[in-house]
């Protein structure tokens, strides 16, 4: 069973939540930590954040997302630059554990990734001196083959390893079982992430493409050996949150009291 | 341009036409392949098949599909057994440039795939001996990981070609760019694939999870590099047919003959 003090939920899990109810139902529930988007944390005012948060004892384990590297022109780069900027400073100033950076998809138009893979590289490497010099990881996130051309380039944990490789200190990899739990070379790439591995995120996938337009499954539900992987996480060195992310429409309109109660469960008996 | 002479079309593009109409339809806008499947071969007979085939001058370019290596008991797995040596035979009859190969996922309860990878490795080396006396290329298809848990344990080129190495004389590769596209390695397992690739499919990735749904794109529809990746097969020393197979519930409702012009058009500028 995995340490129950490790156990973080993103609020997407439970989005009829307003943030500081988000906070509050958490902690009533023995959870630690918490993952954040700029949407509900800019509404809620990101000082406010901070201060709820250590109120109730909790951790920003993400916050999430910035990148989205797809500008190609000047003004429009210049834009997505000062955008992931200014959500750096918000993470450093909600402690946390990193700034999940996304790739981004396809301009209209391109074909192939080889472009978008390049600017990807490009745009981490101008932003790092900015995450360095605030005290914030950037957290890059391999995300499912099916999601290549629309929202990252950037697929696999080899890929995010090479990054890691080229662009060095202050970029860390966000490990989501969901994305990479099909990975043949899973295994060796966590290990190679060792030191790298800046979160990590829990939820299933439903065996078929049809369930899974609803969204991704609560931790038990599907094929994932998520208890196999947490573990492989951990021999790398792994000591942060384990963070249930549950992008759902099927989830999130449920009672969220309900929600939280079998995300703890199911780490306990799933994970 | 590719050579018009290598283009072939899968059954399953005008599935409105029956087998023997799709033949004579290829034949009369020079297309010189025809995929294949076991339902509407054997429902027209294979002998039939395999003269409709002779009299118009088409090569069955690939037979599709084999494989699916799920079972797990003893009984079931002879079943499944004797269903691929038939197949293999119908292939052999057909001419068959190859009986593809696609892996199966997972049983009910399963999880994770090593157990899915082994029983692929096994059941490929159980029949092989098969295939070789029968003379017929096995081509294993990596599927996109999308399908890893209800189609095809077998993701990408790499273990492809890892299978290959293993399993020696007998065993090729399907390319379909549908699947394989996303890939970081795609390039450097194209090469590696020298003188392995059984097949090569055409169609297009639909930007959006959401416009795939419905099913593929016609060549020129979506993001695909396809004409970088064709020069990459070819490069590794493929000179066989460019099979367009298009899955596709949109399609398939369309005008088969309109759907050839298409093909044979899109094939001209696009690929």
């Amino acid at each position: 069973m995995p340490d129950p003090a490790r156990l973080s939920i993103n609020h997407v899990t439970t989005k009829r939540w307003t943030l500081p109810d988000a906070i509050a139902g958490y902690a009533r529930n023995g959870v630690r930590g918490i993952g954040l988007w700029p949407a509900s944390v800019l509404a809620y005012g990101v000082a406010d954040t901070r201060r709820a948060l250590d109120a109730h004892g909790l951790v920003a384990t993400s916050y999430c997302c910035g990148g989205m590297f797809v500008a190609t022109g000047k003004a429009e780069r210049a834009k997505q630059r000062e955008r992931n900027r200014a959500l750096l400073e918000q993470a450093a100033e909600l402690g946390a554990k990193s700034l999940v950076c996304v790739s981004g998809g396809l301009p209209a138009g391109e074909k192939g990734l080889q472009a978008a893979r390049q600017r990807t590289a490009d745009e981490l490497a101008e932003l790092l001196p900015f995450a360095r010099s605030g005290g914030v990881t950037i957290g890059i996130e391999p995300i499912h083959p099916m999601k290549a051309a629309d929202v990252s380039s950037l697929s696999t944990l080899s890929e995010a390893n090479a990054l890691c490789d080229a662009l060095g200190d202050g970029l860390g990899i966000i490990v989501d079982v969901y994305h990479v739990w099909w990975d043949p070379d899973l295994g060796h790439e966590i290990q190679r992430a060792r030191g790298r591995i800046a979160g990590f995120h829990l939820c299933d996938w439903l065996p078929t493409m049809e369930e899974n337009i609803g969204g991704r499954g609560m931790m038990g539900d599907g094929v994932i050996d998520i208890a196999g992987i947490r573990a492989a996480a951990d021999r790398a060195g792994f000591d942060g949150f384990y963070e249930v992310e549950l992008v759902s429409t099927v989830w999130e309109q449920r009672d969220p009291v309900e929600v939280v109660k079998i995300c703890v469960d199911r780490y306990r008996t799933h994970c």
